[in-house]
């Protein structure tokens, strides 16, 4: 079975559930509410979500339980999406193989859009089936994720750094915050729900490597797939002279460095002392992924 | 002694917990960090967390419960105005006297900023000192005022409207949801704190109606003011063609219905059997404000 395979039962269901979610929330009819199901509802990977459930996998905990973080977190993706997309920003016009929201909309709906998206995150993480002290836990580790030390924060780095040298732990740093943090939120919050809070365990240090080779392989990626495999531009980080592991070290360095961290992942997986199938199956997934 | 003295305790307490808030969130310097404090500590009048405040009084609620709930609700104004002020929504230069965010830095920072505003409003709201279940609920509240059908979804509706007529329900609609959701947010959160949880209550139908004045009065003020009283450029209404209180129904029309609103706010206050003078005093303030 290939790997996209494996995940396609996970696939369906988170996209069921935030179809769901996004009919529960908003039953009216609107320009921004079809601009959020548009970005939301257009397919990719889910990537996040299925860290989510392959967490789940190995602790035994239900998918049922962790829908909503699930979902959450896939909602503040989609949303960092739409804005990095904006043209004061990446300036991309394709994304998941479609025209991007504000192209399809336009820009003051995609800004719009990417905000509804953080609040409705928020409201749906709320409703996540464990105790409340657990749920302002999540709220908090995901605020965090999202903030001034995570996604934006991040960005934000990311931006300055173009069309400048960085060194290898500048870059890291920036890919800690952006791409990261998220990353590493959705196995913390699992960690909440089975109530294994010690973030300097083996969990929480896998997800940092994933995070770390999962944003190798996206710039090694930009350099050597076609758009039409990728569902967005190809090339587009060395038009803006974005800061990449590829410019940096070179591709076959890059693609080393990816390598030292997906290894890094199996030996934190061996660590747990869990049945970690899914989460060794997963990080094959992102090593092997061809878009 | 004048509306806005009377407040200046409640403002000096605000903004000196921003301020703090800030410092705990992020204590390393970085243009986004700049750019978010930048507009957050740029003044304003505050009336949110004074609402806050006021309600609080009412209650017999010390501030120092509310504090988080007034600050949380101060950055997602903030976020909202910084959005809002963007080229690509109405376009503004200038904001609380200064320049608006995207022209003292740069567009993507400004997206970024409110972006990082909201996640730490998140943040910020989840660290109140109640009950997890309670915290739980100001979550729900926060977001919901936020999101599709709050006041990211107002602001879409507002935006659509323009260069077209619209009635005045559909006016009032519009600006329930792009204005007044978060200012009734800020009386029922603090109805969570002290347990009265009836959102058909007194409160929170004054809440509305102050939500509707202050719309009114705001659409009021951006034919009557000049720019330098207002902080903010006068008439940018009209030139962008926006629909607003005084182009439906005239600028007495519109001050009329102002004046029907703040009565009703003085009706629910008097039935809600509670010493309302801080609250009295605020939609007096809110009544009038010359900018």
């Amino acid at each position: 079975m290939r790997a996209n395979e494996i995940f396609a039962a996970e696939q369906k269901r988170i996209n069921t559930f935030l179809s769901q979610q996004l009919d529960n929330l908003c039953s009216e009819q609107s320009t921004l509410r079809n601009s959020v199901a548009y970005a939301l509802l257009a397919g990719g990977k889910r990537i996040r979500p299925l860290l989510v459930y392959a967490t789940c996998d190995a602790y035994g905990l239900p998918y049922s339980q962790a829908d909503y973080i699930a979902a959450a977190i896939e909602m503040i993706h989609t949303y960092s999406l739409i804005h990095d997309d904006l043209p004061c920003m990446d300036d991309d016009n394709l994304r998941r193989g479609r025209p991007t929201c504000h192209i399809a909309f336009n820009e003051a709906t995609a800004v719009l859009a990417g905000d509804a998206l953080q609040a409705i995150a928020f409201e749906v993480l709320a409703q996540t089936p464990c105790q409340p002290k657990q749920i302002v836990k999540l709220i908090q580790i995901m605020a965090k994720a999202c903030g001034l030390n995570g996604m934006a924060g991040g960005q934000s780095l990311d931006l300055e750094a173009e069309n400048r040298q960085v060194s290898l732990a500048q870059l890291q740093k920036i890919h800690a915050a952006k791409t990261g943090a998220l990353l590493t939120a959705c196995v913390d919050m699992v960690a909440v729900l089975v109530k294994i809070e010690d973030q300097s365990d083996h969990l929480h240090q896998f997800a940092q490597h994933f995070g770390i080779a999962f944003q190798i392989i996206d710039d090694v990626l930009d350099v050597t797939a076609e758009t039409k495999t990728l569902g967005k531009p190809s090339g587009s980080d060395q038009g803006l002279n974005k800061s990449t592991y590829p410019n940096l070290m070179g591709l076959d360095g890059a693609q080393k460095e990816a390598k030292k961290h997906i290894k890094l992942c199996f030996k934190h997986l061996n660590n747990l002392s869990r049945n970690h199938e899914k989460l060794h199956k997963l990080t094959n997934f992102v090593l092997d992924r061809t878009h």
